[in-house]
């Protein structure tokens, strides 16, 4: 901000533009307001990537607003996470190019982008009832333009499964972990590999399992070093972490 | 009790008991009474085992008198678990063929049996950090008379240490595994073998993992099948399990 | 594991297989994978029991598929727990010998073994509501080849039920107790007998039982010595759990 | 307290007293205002009891203040609950015919009473780790004129030890039982007897007992009928409630 | 037990009953095994109450089946508790006399006793949402022939509505308080009063009232001295502690 | 209280009014008794506000009745929370001049006050789905006179939307900051004004927000010097506090 | 801000300063930086209130190095809280004109201010243990300006106490009500007055009152409509939302 | 390891390799057997870095030991986390090149690298007693090579200071943000930053802080896109994930 800052004062010290111009100019333009929300216009160049609608708890009605605005002021693409098959019915009918993935429960306008990062990120699940949580990281990470692998069913007490698998692990440059129940599998893909590991706990299980507590609590206190944790179910977060750890090291390598 | 109720009941038909003797038979001989405490002095007929003292919350005066009642009752050996350093040396002056194990906190009066189980229970701990209630379960399976081995820190993040150990976890008739943090070491054992896991989750760790609730909670929604869970810290009671499980098969083993 | 390799060694070292033949033989056939899951095909050898199925959180079509990949891999028969009654409908149609318990959710096909153990496991529950979890323990256990016995509805306010199955406690090998609310059952049926006691808490109850926590505390905390627990209203695990137990005795009868 | 404004209402009305007078009568003499405490005076009249001290958070000086204040009031005899043995040193070279007991850490001014209640409470125990408890149950029943017996060291896991004692249980107007750990007793003796039992959570145990909450959740969830629970380590709340049952017996049997 | 087991003996001893009918005689008649369950039948002898039925987790079967085997047994009235409409219509399809009270959820048999206690146990709640759990104790406690008064609606931000009724709540020989949200009203009622205060929390609130925790660790920390808990929505516990300490009064009192 | 009391004294004792008459006076006319509810009628005098009827958990039925007992008690207005839109149906077609705020849930009868305070309440909301939480306190405070201003999704993610608005913020009275997920929202508001924040939790979130629990304590916890908070979704509780503030300082400002 | 940045504009625009130097105006002059901690020097103006220094978790060293700095820049007085004697007694012998209020565990730089509020801040607390925590809150009311009364030692359990100071609670512009155990003084205290109430829950109590949360859920579950809470133990949260309160009105009278 | 696996095999196929050295090979070297401890030699290797000693519940005997070990295993340098100063002193005196940073607690053998990444870690703090964490995030990541830059004090109820350091914000490749009490910088920082952002919780605060609880949740449900969580406390977790991001950048910036 205060680079911005500090242009728009050289610019009204040259009398370039007048105070109140420079005032709205601070203040407008970075956002829309919709009375019900105010879309952030501006999330590209202050964080390189479009917001992202979180679709619990708005109506149909407000997602087609909200992305409405955000075409209109000329994003190409746009994802809803956690979007009901209704609610996704509605939208489906007042928006173009709209595509829905029912297990992620994840809404697409403007398809996927063609071009994909050279680092690969990949998602592994511990069990088959993992996979809702797993494929919206995996929607969310392949939307920001990453290449990305999965790798499913592969929980502690059969390693031989998860094993069989350490190739593809020492390749990613960033590796989202899904796991329910005890949440062991991050302690043990992370004493694996040498890249971050973004593990996310689900609330499948069942009695002590407290909606996912149990694999939360594992999870923040891995054993293995390079371990970092996302809230419960949160697939979208873990994608969002993973693609930003990609980016990184993708800049990198084109700068170099 | 039927058993002996239908005994003694047919001796008091025949006359060989009366009805106020038969009365006292039922009421005493099984315990004394000290006040403060009443030691079963029956438990050895009625679970196979002599009556261990928990040590913490009593005085070492109280342990010394249930230690003296037990002894002077008959009983070879006692162990007494939970036993801080300072009640110990107060017992030790007292006590004869008494030892500590400051470690495990656990006092010995009578020393180990001699004979031990053909069968052998493995204890098996995640970290250093755990050995304490890792060597109570294997000194209380001891007093038991079990065959016992131990396997220490081959926590998940360094599966390999734990693999190296595969012939032996697989020999073993029980396993005690005990681990803090995230609890995730009985999972992974679970998965390897085919007798039963006595998980033992420790309070070993910091923040999240809320003085072994993490662990606790880990080691209940463990997706391996055939693991049940002991108390957080709760190496006695581990160990006891396990010998209880190593007995039945040596039972029936010598019953064969 | 490190078996499987030496021999694998050895046979690559004589020229007997190749190494690529070698490392896929390591990789492959332990498990199928179907994409959403990997059946595990390897268990009966390491674990000595087939995989069973989890049957929530699973659509029917992914349960038969599984089915289908343990069948077409020689399995004689499958157990899938927590099946609701609509899923249970689905799979009827498409598998053969396929019978449902709905008290406990329990599918089973290829039907329960005619061999049963000597050792008879014994399944306790202290009240009504807590049958289907009890069954759930007790289906297992016959699933697993044991002799199991039940005791129901004999719950610590009123001792004299429990009291006068002593004789039947006192032969198990092991004793599954079932109990919600205060989950008070396992450290009375602990204090009788001298076999293991696996606690089952069950999330009956209300207000202050919060779904089972109180039963489940009240059970990790047992004053008796030989009582571990498994997770709230996993009847499956404690039968299983019951089942390693007797089968480990009755293997030990068997050698000796 | 509309008796006592009625009867005030008429004095005035009759001009017995004036009205500021009767003002003061109502908000003045009920208590004594030290600043930091108003000890109530009036209790004895409007809840049948003096005015215990809880000694816990206030300085041997602001103890002995109330005592004199009260003993100043005319009170006979007054009782300090959770004093230390430090504080007990101070109060004791202050105040005369102070006694203490350092096992429930109680104090006492002025001593027991000499009359009992022909009706007995009943106060059972446990372990020997709950007896400080049980003792402040105890002591608070005897300063409130009770007749009371003890029955101590009487777990579910040795029901024997229980069961020798059925005769006393029978006899008492109300019971208070102490129990750490799972907490199970009250249960067992609520079915075993026709009088209201008052149970008390102690904070007795150690990893999953939470200090004390395992209990408590236990005896909230009891099975049996009639039991009702007070706060973690509160032997004097049981002891007072027990107190008030059976002087409304008392009071019963008197005017009848 | 010993009781009956001294009469028992002696009967044994003079010939008057053969071992096996002894044996026989202890161990039968005192509940009937209906496989589901086993209602106990000696309750009345044993506790002065009969047995009351929980209806939730019970089918209408089976609880129609435990009704009749209670009446078979020569029971006047059965109570039964959480009933839901929908069971309850079955129910009174098939057994006589049988009336339910919709708003407490209680179905009753037999009609209620006409003899009713001198004594009186008071019902007070703290607002409108409270009134199916106060009618549940109500109810209770006039099926166990107490005489009850009600005083709902009296929370603690109105507390002129409360004193309003002082003289009602002094003549009480037991009084229930039933409150959600912060359940302060039995720390009020319990300052005014010199007889027992049974607090019930309930579940009625939101948010941080966490389903009637909030009230529950209100009462159970109660700054007022002779107040006792049952768990949350446990209108039934709460009716039957008050109607025992109500009859030990009428006991005593017909006694004297 | 005190100062009635005095008042009546004197008219007593001056003969104006007879001690029955005074004692009617004192303990009627403040509240109508229907049974279920006693609204209190005496809350404009005591607190300056009418009682407002909170819908949750009575009927349509109770809730007509209660308007009707305080419109016949001379209320113009009042208000209802927690009403939904099935009830709020029924009370539509028995009461006049009601109208119904679907969002906030809440229900209206006699419209809002014309004459609003000279202070203004800003309501400001984190998000989206905060806002039914935001309008009950928007609601709230107009149905009490107050003027207010909205501030809509000015969550901390996107600083430059509420320092956009800094100014509004700066003029408040008091202002009700809402919020969902960690709550962070009330901080930094508090740290950009001199008035009151009253934060409010709200339920919005999934997995580890815990229903609010999360925001709650993250506003608890606030490093914000001036912010108080109210119950998970307590929009009514903010908006009634922050029209207390308002009013204390318009009473200061005309009695000035 | 926004107002700050207008002016800075136009006086760039007018050339009345640099750009640099309107850059470093902005960003400078705001906070002292010393390296350990940053104090906001600009406080008073944007929010009405000096820097109070929260004095747990630092050294004596840094306590003393905050006062230093804000003094330089001018401060008159400076409060510290939750300061240690032993802290204390070395900031003491650094700093000139400090004391020290061991009760309240709050140290004092400058003396109290002379002038205070035409409005009164009533500070009650329920017993005589929670006085640290309500002295905090007069102190901070003080050091604020406030006039402040103190009404300590009236507890629920004893009603007649508060009901004694009723007029009083009547008088004040805003309460600060301190309450241990079950918290429910600002329920009661809440239905008495018209102003606003901020309920500070204190650790005091024992047992399930874990360390105040029993006293901060029954204070966010308060029953009365004017009542917002700050975090256990909180005092001086409490007088700092008091004393906004008190000054919105004082400012509102004064303007008027 | 299966590429080492293929390896081994086409070695021992060669005959390059006996069957039992390759079978030596795979399971010796990688870790040293110390009894109490299995410090793995082979990490550097598998994750690009040497293992970290936790200190804590080591005895100074056991970190010296397994210092010693490494060293002997050819390794330059050793941290060691948690280290207490007195054990510290004990380690200072056996091993060479050894120094202590009090404040974080940590211990180093062999000096920090002298090379340093191109990309920059940012450690951010939100208190002045969040410091220790952050400097034991700060140092780990220096151990590891990274460049580092502190930036403390920066809470979110002063906003300015935060915001006059946004462009050293922007210019790392990892951000570590380190708060207590309600966390709440994490969701501020990610709002402004488009690198992953590490958020810590620290155990700073009182009350309903709950030791780092509420300000793990605020991060958990942060509502900023780029930010996951480690432990409460865990710095040492936090900069070693920030310098695996940043190596990873490097690595891919290197290999471009």
């Amino acid at each position: 901000m205060s680079n911005t800052l500090e242009n728009l004062l050289s610019a009204v010290a040259s009398g370039e533009i007048t105070v109140q111009n420079a005032l709205q100019s601070l203040e407008k333009n970075s956002f829309v307001d919709l009375g019900y929300a105010k879309p952030d216009l501006d999330r590209d160049r202050r964080q390189g990537a479009t917001e992202v609608i979180y679709g619990e708890g708005k109506t149909a009605e407000q997602i087609i607003g909200i992305c409405q605005a955000l075409i209109g002021a000329g994003k190409e693409r746009v994802l809803i996470t956690r979007v009901s098959p209704e609610k996704s019915q509605i939208i489906a009918e007042q928006l173009n190019d709209y595509s829905y993935y029912d297990e992620a429960r994840v809404g697409l306008v403007g398809g996927f982008p063609q071009d994909r990062t050279q680092g690969m990120v990949l998602i592994a699940a511990a069990g088959t009832s993992d996979l809702p949580v797993a494929e919206e990281a995996a929607l969310t990470a392949e939307f920001l333009g990453n290449t990305v692998e999965r790798c499913y069913d592969v929980g502690v007490s059969g390693l031989h499964r998860l094993l069989a698998h350490e190739d593809t692990l020492r390749k990613a440059r960033a590796i989202v972990v899904v796991a329910g129940m005890e949440g062991a599998l991050p302690s043990v893909v992370g004493g694996l590999v040498s890249c971050p590991v973004i593990a996310v706990p689900t609330s499948v299980g069942y009695g002590a399992s407290f909606g996912g507590i149990a694999a939360l609590l594992g999870m923040l206190n891995s054993c293995a070093s390079g371990v970092s944790v996302v809230n419960i179910d949160n697939g979208f977060g873990a994608g969002y972490q993973a693609s930003l750890i990609n980016h990184i090291a993708e800049n990198a390598s084109q700068e170099a």
